[in-house]
């Protein structure tokens, strides 16, 4: 049998080409959401070259019309100015007009993960206006570098259209990104003020000024000056180790044997457990590591999944907040009647350690509507969209007997959840909902009972004050006219005194508390 | 201020390594979903194959148990084989170890729109199991070739191990593709099965095996001969350009004028067309596009935007299924009492053509237990996963009013919602479901109200045939009685006879209906 087929064209494109034409997968689905989703990867990476490094963060956006494409749609201008790191003057072209490629590619807890964000929303721009992006930066070192640059999009390759030099007579230090945008800013508004509000809840040590294209300015204090300590990075746990990763670590490392390989190479492994490691794996101590056949890699691997006795990856890497900024944050932000906070201990997820913080808010004038506002964050980034796919509302709403903590229906009520890790498990690259991983569903679920226990008390205290309330409420009313008619009765003159009475039940009142 | 920062090492990485540690994007979560993924891309790809040149598939899928790793994590081997185009020798070692490298990146209806996810398997079973994957291909020309491919991952190029050509004496055409990688097929059944079945639905015309690693074997016979039509590519629809799109195609133009350029170029734009719509951006028609400024350029994709005057997109390269291989692949998998199949009218989004298909079933075997089963496809695709965020869903549950259609909710149903265009809206690389953009949204709304009114009729028809036959039993029972009274009463000895009187009342009652 002869066929004639159809002749089919085999390309290869660039990684930038693939996120051009994917580019819902990275949150720029329309133009509502590539306003929220500018403003969100351009925030987030000055607040990581902010943290990184201690510096506490003076942030600012501004986000102006240029001019209008239709009803809905306008073209816009963000500027974003940080007080952070600064890139230094030779990676400024690719850290802006390359995709994949970044600082932030090891295992260290950080807001961007993907290498992406920044990046789709100045091609983004590009793609909308045909406009570069203008980047200025300096490390703090004698010069201030000004980039204008575009993204060759079928290269995966930054063009510089302008580099020049200014003298730093004051040692400034940060970036300063700005290029244009077609948006719709009217529509995606809400998100993006509840973003950066939320933001503003887990950073209460940052300066942020929003500007909004109504010229509207949107300010959050720093209430503390208190940072959390940066995230390390840290050697691989050998749990969530694969074949690939052992052999680039054989590729490039110096040691001449096994037990130099574990003990070197990967997290929490000391010499005691690498020998019964390898015990039990049947290899040599003594093996060169550079000689191991595929079949001894593979089974390496394996073994690295099923050995008992590795230690649980350390969290001394992540950052999480700690229970008194996100307190902090929580009364800023909600002015809530009660807040209970918590940190979990860290745990784990295949060699990915993690801590989970939780929140609870009650009453005060910013929870107003009944029922239970759910506030996600990973990473100190808040999530707003696709909530019902998140692990977090999975517990607060098919795991939790609130009724056992005495909390029902009609109450206002915040729950935060924020969970820290070195690998946030989402399921997108938009990173808006995490996955209900076994190991963060029970940290969740473990996290709110603790806070919610904690509401129980407050809310039983509550109740118990209001019925004490209504108790002498009564007694005063009556007691009175029991005092009178017991005068009338014995035939007294003047009515017994009922204030030693009253104060008798208020104590015993207070006591009962 | 001198600041002494800690060093930040920039890198670039390869888009496979980008997709290696970012497996998650692509369903290869863990061992379950990873065997799940893996026999999903194959069987696609194998049916992309086929059906792109109308060779009626005749796909094998034999998945079988190499090695165990721990109780629940085997190593298997997966060999998938299909009749289909095959692929030019020169391109097999690209084809499945380059990622981003393929024939699908045109305007096109096909199953994969991301060329990456048989890649993610070879890639995976690459880094589990550090074998090679074997393929093995033939056009139908005089030779088959045989290939052993590794990827190296850091730099996104296939790795040959080893290369065979040998005689094609029957002019086979077709790949096989085999290769081993570590899962959990247990846990991964019950989906890998549902997929399996819920292909053969909507490819009736596909011969399908399946051979699970317990050596069970599930066939899916053809039933029928015809295909639907292969989708065509399509030039791009103004409605959905954007500048970067124009600048690739002004350096690829042999235009010499705007109106060429305008009706060779896009999509249902002819001469009339073209010079209105220049006449509306003020851009002369005699205009060299290659001579276009950046400003020029910008006003021209808004331009494209707004101009009421395009046609709407043709979706004669879309390939639906028709009505006819729609009911025929219900009725055989569904095996059901009622089965009502719709085809909408095409429509677009943001310059994308698509088509929904309805169908729904009602009663029969297959469908057991009470409530809606909804059947989700995208481009012949079965969706499976995170059923709740999908626009079918939300079109099921929150949009129609079932009551009104007689539907109650303790009713066996189900609901088939099948949506083609040459740009399905996922949200995710993994493909598990599709957004609900307005246009998708109302489509599949009014395909369900079309199918449910004809479920609507046949159940009135049905409640009225049960209605009637319970008014005949009392009928029947109760009239001999009267005869027998009637008969006493009058004095006689014989009863009059019912039979006429019944056989009225049954025309009646189907007159009725």
């Amino acid at each position: 049998m002869v066929m004639s087929f159809q002749k089919e064209v085999f390309t290869e494109i660039s990684p930038a080409d693939f996120f051009y034409r994917n580019r819902d997968l990275a949150g720029f689905t329309n133009p509502s959401r590539a306003v929220y989703a500018t403003v969100r990867e351009l925030l987030e990476n000055s607040l990581d070259a902010c943290e990184l490094h201690r510096i506490p963060p003076e942030i600012y956006v501004r986000l102006s019309q240029e001019s209008s494409v239709n009803e809905n749609i306008n073209i816009y201008r963000i500027r974003v100015m940080d007080n952070g790191s600064g890139v230094p003057q030779e990676h400024i072209p690719s850290a802006f007009g390359q995709i994949l490629y970044g600082s932030k590619y090891m295992l260290k807890q950080v807001r961007g993960t993907f290498g992406l964000g920044g990046k789709m929303a100045i091609l983004y721009g590009q793609i909308t206006t045909h406009s570069p992006a203008y980047i200025t930066s300096s490390t703090g070192t004698s010069s201030i570098y000004e980039f204008d640059v575009m993204i060759d999009i079928q290269k995966n390759r930054p063009i510089i259209l302008r580099m020049d030099k200014e003298r730093n007579k004051d040692k400034w230090h940060g970036t300063i990104i700005e290029f244009t945008f077609e948006g719709d800013y009217a529509k995606a508004m809400p998100k993006v003020l509840e973003y950066v509000k939320q933001t503003a809840m887990v950073t209460p040590y940052a300066n942020l000024t929003f500007v909004d294209p109504k010229g509207r300015l949107y300010r959050f204090e720093r209430i503390t000056d208190k940072m959390p300590l940066p995230p390390k990075e840290i050697l691989p746990h050998p749990c969530g180790v694969d074949v690939e990763m052992i052999q680039r670590i054989v590729n490039v490392t110096k040691c001449r044997d096994m037990v130099c390989f574990m003990t070197n190479h990967f997290h929490r492994v000391g010499k005691g457990i690498a020998q019964r490691f390898l015990e039990y794996t049947g290899i040599e101590a003594s093996r060169d590591p550079k000689t191991l056949g595929p079949e001894e890699t593979v089974k390496l691997a394996q073994a690295m999944k099923n050995f008992p006795e590795f230690l649980p990856p350390d969290a001394s890497c992540l950052s999480p907040l700690g229970k008194e900024l996100l307190e902090a944050g929580i009364r800023k932000e909600l002015n809530a009647e009660f807040v209970a906070v918590e940190q979990r201990k860290p745990s784990a997820y295949s060699g990915h350690p993690f801590v989970v913080e939780v929140g609870i808010a009650y009453g005060g004038d910013v929870l107003n509507k009944p029922g239970i506002s759910l506030y996600r964050f990973a990473n100190r980034i808040p999530l707003l969209y696709d909530e019902s796919s998140d692990v977090a509302w999975k517990v607060a709403n098919t795991r939790v007997n609130w009724r056992y903590y005495k909390v029902t229906q009609d109450m206002p009520m915040g729950l935060i959840v924020h969970i820290c890790s070195t690998k946030i498990p989402y399921k997108t690259v938009g990173k808006e909902f995490v996955s209900d991983r076994p190991e963060v569903e029970r940290e969740i679920l473990n996290g709110v009972r603790d806070v919610s226990r904690r509401l129980s008390l407050f809310l039983s205290k509550k109740i118990s004050i209001e019925r004490e309330k209504k108790r002498l409420d009564i007694f005063s009313r009556y007691l009175p006219k029991i005092a009178q008619f017991s005068k009338e009765l014995a035939g007294k003159d003047e009515e017994p005194s009922i204030e030693p009475l009253l104060r008798s039940l208020t104590l015993y009142g207070a006591e009962e508390e």
